[in-house]
This record gives C-alpha cells, structure tokens and sequence, in this order.
C-alpha cells in the first residue's frame, strides 16, 4: 500500500540520519580557534556551509548554485566514517584514499532510499572531481578553512606538522580556480602566517 | 574606491566567520549517540541541516523554500554564543531567554556587512516567531533531532534530567505544524522510549 511504502521510506531516511551522527567523532588536524580541542568532520562541513552563504559572491561564477554548493559540502566527509580523515599533508595515507572513500559512500549513501542514495553519491563524486562551478567553490572553502583556523590558532597544527607555506600554496593554490578573491586574501594570511613562525620558510 | 569597498566587506565577512567558530565549544544537553560526549551547537545544525534535505518530503507544505530552511538552520543557535545553551525543560532560563537572544542576534550578524547582517537578522527572527512554512520546518527539525539522539543513546540526558514522556509531547507536540509524518514517527519512539524506561510515565 501507499501508506506502508511510505513508511520504509522515512525509516531508511532515518536509519541514514542516526548513522551519520558518528561524524561527529571524525577527528581532523585542524585546533578550533580557541585552540582548546581539535576539530572534527560535523563542525567543520557546518562552517564550510555558513561560509558558502556568506562568500558566495566572491565565487569566480556568476549564476552559481548555491544550494547545490552547501549539499555538497554537509555530505562531503560522511565517507570519512568509514575512511577515516587523511591528512592533507600525508603522502601514504593520501595513495589508497580514494579507493577507501568509494566503498564508504557506496555504503553510507545506500542506507538512503535509492534515489537519494544516488543523488547524494552523484554530488559526492562531483564534488571529488572538480569538474563544475559548484564543486570547484566548494572544495576552495573545504580548503581555506583549515588555513583561518591554523591562522587564527598560533599555527598550532601547522607548527606540529611542521609544514611550510609553500607545501600549503602548493596544496591549496588550486583554490584560485574557484575564487581567486579568496586565494588573495589567503595569500596575504599565509605571509603574515611565515613572518610570526606559525609556517616554516622554505628559501630561508 | 570599488577595490576598496570590497576588500572590506571580505574583511568583515572574515571577522564573522573566525567569531562563529565557537559555536563549537556551546555545549548542548543531548549527548552523541555512541554516548561518548555531549553534543555541541555546531555538530546539531550540521546535523538538521542535513535533515532537512533529507526529510524535505515529508514537510506539511508544498514547494517549501529549502535553501531558506537550511539558511535558517545553519544560523539559529548562532545567539547561543553570547547567549548559551538553554535547556528546554528550565523554565527559570527560558524566561529571559529571548532578550539575551536578542542582543546577541544584534551583536553577532552585526558583524556582517549591513545587507547581509539584517537578512540573517531576519530569518533568525523569522525561524523564532514560527509564522512560516519554513520556520515551522526547520523549527520541527529541531525539537527532532535531540529527541532521536536520546532515544538512540538509550535515553541518557532524559534519565539525567527526570523528563517524563508528557514533558517531551507538551514542548514539542508542535512540531506536527511542520511535519505531521514525522511527528508521527516521533510519537512512537517515545512510546518505545517510555516503554523501555528512557522516559518517565506520569501516569503510572
Ligand atoms: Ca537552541
């Protein structure tokens, strides 16, 4: 009946809902500002999503989807649950990644009825991918974020790692592609980042 | 000139984006459901956000803005910065609630440059007067959610707080004026709940 299709709807929507919760025990590298604990998955895609809605004018696209921007980036990381975060600055860890998260949206997005499933898979490996206005602003937030946060936090994370701002440039210049107002903006907290010592110097 | 203006409203968009990062450190009273920490502000508006894109179907209303519950949802504990968690079972602090809310809402989107501080000024208002069909949605999201991450964690903060079935239907029977199915699916978790002794039976 119509009732009871409806029913095993809302319960997979809901089973997807509950599992999802473990985002929020996904430990990243990134300190949150007042440098008392690190950041996890949750928080993070939280405020990469805020932060789609307040910078969307400085994205290179005129016409942007907006919406289609913020579903990529709440979902972006559920494959962590399974994959675990890789960080950005490990060689090894970064080598089976992929193959690692494909399984893990497979997964987690086939908990949903399978529209949705597809839908969220779909916006998943567009975001990975690159290949669109969306994702290409997306991942530029994904990736400025961590650096406000190093930035504001002393470089706490980037002084244990001991990373230097041209690994950071090299990483995360591609940045450019989707909002070069933002890169410039970064590039100016990158050099302020070198002269206190939050970020080795390479040509020193 | 044009560069300018510019520059500074990439500043103050800045400023507001470092300041909210401590929504993350506003302490809730439900805990995660592996039981291992309490939640906190930011993971719960990660978390309904993603509800209501998931849930958008089951909304009472046809063609419901979504992007707008999702704007609404990503910034309406924002005030809890300035303002803190109040519980919703403590009457003595849900009494002058709305004005610390209030000053808080003023002080935090005031950050923002002036367009954009009075448009999330103003769906923050919206989300909080409960007259739309989106504020209604977004408003059911968020009594839902704490209710099933008790549920799931074996009723943990209900226990600890002694709320009773009857408290959890009184506050938040409303939420049926933004989702009826979902409301529904809420009032047979609370009778497994109580069932289970999660919950207190006032009429026992
Ligand atoms: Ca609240």
């Amino acid at each position: 009946s119509r009732e009871k299709v409806h029913i095993t709807r809302l319960q997979k929507q809901m089973e997807f809902i509950i599992e999802i919760d473990k985002l929020k025990t996904i430990i990243r590298q990134s300190h949150i500002i007042d440098g008392t604990k690190k950041e996890n998955d949750a928080e993070h895609s939280w405020h990469i999503a805020l932060m789609a809605l307040v910078l969307s004018e400085h994205s290179n696209f005129k016409n942007i989807d907006i919406l289609k921007v913020i579903k990529m980036l709440l979902i972006h990381d559920l494959v962590e649950i399974d994959a675990g975060d890789t960080y950005a600055y490990d060689e090894k860890g970064n080598k089976d990644k992929r193959e690692r998260e494909e399984l893990a949206a497979k997964r987690i997005f086939g908990l949903l009825p399978k529209d949705q499933g597809k839908e969220y898979y779909k916006l998943w490996l567009e975001f990975e991918e690159l290949k669109t206005k969306e994702s290409r602003f997306a991942s530029a937030l994904d990736r400025v974020q961590p650096i406000l946060l190093n930035y504001h936090a002393q470089g706490k994370s980037w002084k244990e790692h001991e990373v230097s701002k041209q690994m950071v440039i090299k990483r995360n210049e591609y940045t450019k592609d989707g909002s070069r107002k933002i890169w410039k903006y970064i590039e100016k907290i990158l050099d302020d980042a070198t002269e206190k010592g939050y970020l080795i110097n390479e040509k020193h």
